[in-house]
């Protein structure tokens, strides 16, 4: 049964098809022990990543252990990395789960293009989609916290989302699965739990068909925002005039706009604006010209014919330009520093793990390279995925503090993005079987430069 | 501070002059009790509302005497009324709750009109709003369900929706004041109480800033909903070619569209057609050309330029038309009758509680009158309203079946609605000081005619 509209459910959301292969991310736990029964039993082609962030000692190997004996036992092909979080979240100076999520996608984003997988496949499901939104709703949130994480996107996909945590459950009972117990303590596990074992059962209690609703509701939730999304996109073309660095917001059209402090707050926040200051800005509107408003990165100012918005003339630090790839230490201001070399690429060469370390494929970067603070607009296309993104758009979803948001920097080749430093490389620039040089860049962690 | 934070909370939404006298619909319980009192502490002038719903025998007789002593010891005037809810449920066939709301808006829109009251206010609050939001989520819902009651919509004001309850029950142990305990047993009472006694604590506690985020969070998703639906009536603007009866929505356009499956459902939904049907809809633009889905009211063709939306052929009853107010007995199809006469105004003449009768001008009647169903894109003013109102929206608000939405016929002057019978009278052919001559329609109940 389960089987069944596991399948209908990959099926009816174009998930992947019947020959692709397709990575799984495999913890261990209940949740994803299920998911890889599952797609074994469909006889999908697949093979098992899991990552060891060696957080809980003895307990992460043993986990490690148990998810390769798995994959051996399924005979799909394993792959294994181990991380010291604590270490890199301690050089760094973030938290160690914004580090978990970075080394992990970043690991498997290198897989995928690697070993050429379809895609990558979690293990998210129903109880998970409600716990989500009931957590994001107790800590304030907009439209998009309420409708979470969709089942195809960015080349991942979450083939259990149409699955209650029950209903997992009862198959692991009924195959005699084994799964590990995660004993880990993430930040908002607690929260989760409360959620889980005192909210969630009440709601049941009331609509037993809730299981059937929610994925309904869910869905014309973000089917709303995708809309919503088209406005704000649509008005903001309609309304924004481009003078080179410069923006202009006529007062009449911004007038004309219902809920222009909404639109101010969405249309604002990549350049650093808080909803607070979107709505000082839109009664600023009915005041006398005049007012100043700044984020750590842009200037909106009220004058005569509407707002100006401008970059704040004085950046973090100058535009370095590199003649050379055997440049060594290479201090940015006062910003950070990068060890930079050229290699000849070895025969058992394996991409760095670590986000702190590109490399790229001598050959396909063009001299000068620049290093500068990234700026709106900015776009690459990172490591995996198939179209571009926004360089903002890759800050937000790793939900960097403004601060982190502010210092990164970009390095380019020509015009176009190699490194996002310190978190992405450009899928264009990666290294490939035909690479024969390697540029090297390592981002030093503050405490060494 | 609650005094304050009422006041201020005012203010800032705009919601009313200290000088305009405002209604108050109070029903003796805690939360109205309190709103009555801060009213009070404000000195705004007022007047107290309350309605007997005879539902619980003494205790609501007791009730409105309560409400009624309390209005004479504020020195504001009171008005008080009684209806047989239960006998006028089962006369229409349709749920108390239902009738009760009917009953109780109709009541108030025409004491606002006849005592020129500013607006009504009720004491929805922070828990409310919390509460319904759960509610509407565990049983499956949209955008709408989500943000709830505005503080200020269609003339109906709620000025303690920045308050919480236990703030409220604070205030009234401080001021001791007195209110009486609702033992009423409305059909989602037992689900509010779950909700209220096993959910809130729950996600309170994970948060105590909850009440401080929950107004933003609310406020977001209403923006962005009202940016979502201009999005949506955009949309059908530039695709719908309107050629008679009959809608045209070409191919082209409509696969151009994100979000296609959502897009119809919202389309087609004044047009009877079911989110189901919506997303079969959508699907038959990629099949061969001659699938049509129908409605109770509409049909929907693919044909090769598109989809082809037209009105059913044969509607529910012929329309009628009336060349005298002396009519009598008016048979419409076999679907209902109406009696119809016409008297002259009386001085102690007060509009009917009952929403199955209606009271109007006659000398603002222009003969002959029609009877028909109501049709997409009916408009009229209701009764206490400043702006017109479409007909779709006035049934859905009153979350009427669809058999009963179906069955709804409209009684016109010329091309104005002066009734939407059975429900709600046009502002315009209302009853006034100056009125001499009455035109009264009833609507028998099935049981009758």
């Amino acid at each position: 049964m389960l089987e069944q509209r596991f399948l209908a459910f990959i099926n009816d959301n174009q998930l992947f098809g019947s020959n692709d292969r397709v990575l799984l991310a495999i913890s261990g736990g209940i949740d994803s022990m299920v998911m890889a029964e599952l797609f074994h039993r469909i006889n999908q082609p697949v093979a098992i990543a899991h990552v060891n962030f060696g957080l809980r000692g003895a307990e992460s190997e043993a986990d490690a252990l148990f998810v390769q004996n798995k994959a051996e036992q399924y005979g799909v092909p394993f792959h294994g990395t181990r991380f010291d979080t604590k270490a890199v979240a301690a050089e760094r100076g973030v938290s160690i789960q914004m580090v978990a999520r970075e080394l992990r996608y970043t690991w498997f984003a290198q897989l995928l293009d690697e070993y050429k997988y379809a895609c990558l496949a979690t293990a998210h499901h129903l109880n998970d989609t409600l716990e989500t939104l009931l957590l994001n709703l107790t800590r304030g949130t907009g439209l998009a916290g309420l409708h979470g994480i969709a089942s195809n996107q960015n080349g991942i996909v979450r083939p259990l989302l149409f699955a209650t945590r029950p209903q997992l459950v009862a198959y692991a009972d009924e195959r005699e699965l084994l799964y590990r117990e995660d004993s880990s303590n993430s930040d908002d596990k607690y929260a989760r739990n409360r959620i889980r074992h005192h909210v969630v059962p009440v709601l049941t209690s009331l609509n037993p068909g809730l299981w059937q609703t929610l994925p309904r509701t869910i869905e014309r939730l973000r089917a709303a925002e995708t809309v919503m999304q088209a406005e704000l996109e649509r008005s903001w073309q309609q309304t924004a005039e481009v003078k080179g660095q410069q923006i202009s917001l006529p007062t009449t059209k911004l007038k004309a706009l219902p809920e222009l402090d909404f639109r101010l707050a969405n249309w604002l926040k990549p350049f650093g604006f808080t909803d607070d200051q979107a709505n000082q800005i839109a009664n600023a509107l009915n005041r006398p010209i005049g007012q100043v408003f700044s984020s750590t990165t842009h200037r909106i100012s009220h004058e005569r014919e509407g707002l100006l918005l401008e970059p704040l003339p004085s950046q973090l630090y100058p535009e370095i330009t590199l003649t050379t790839l055997a440049s060594g230490l290479v201090e940015v201001g006062g910003a950070f520093s990068l060890t930079i070399d050229e290699i000849e690429k070895s025969a058992d060469f394996r991409p760095p793990a670590d986000s702190a370390i590109a490399c790229l494929d001598a050959d396909k970067l063009q001299l000068p390279l620049t290093i500068r603070p990234w700026r709106q607009g900015d776009r690459f296309r990172p490591l995996g995925l198939n179209g571009h993104k926004l360089v903002s758009d890759l800050l937000n979803d790793l939900k960097l503090s403004r601060t982190e948001r502010e210092q990164t920097a970009v390095l380019l080749s020509g015009d176009q993005i190699a490194w996002v430093i310190g978190y992405r490389i450009d899928h264009r620039f990666r290294v490939q079987a035909e690479t024969k040089r390697i540029g090297r860049f390592l981002l030093n962690s503050k405490a060494d430069s």
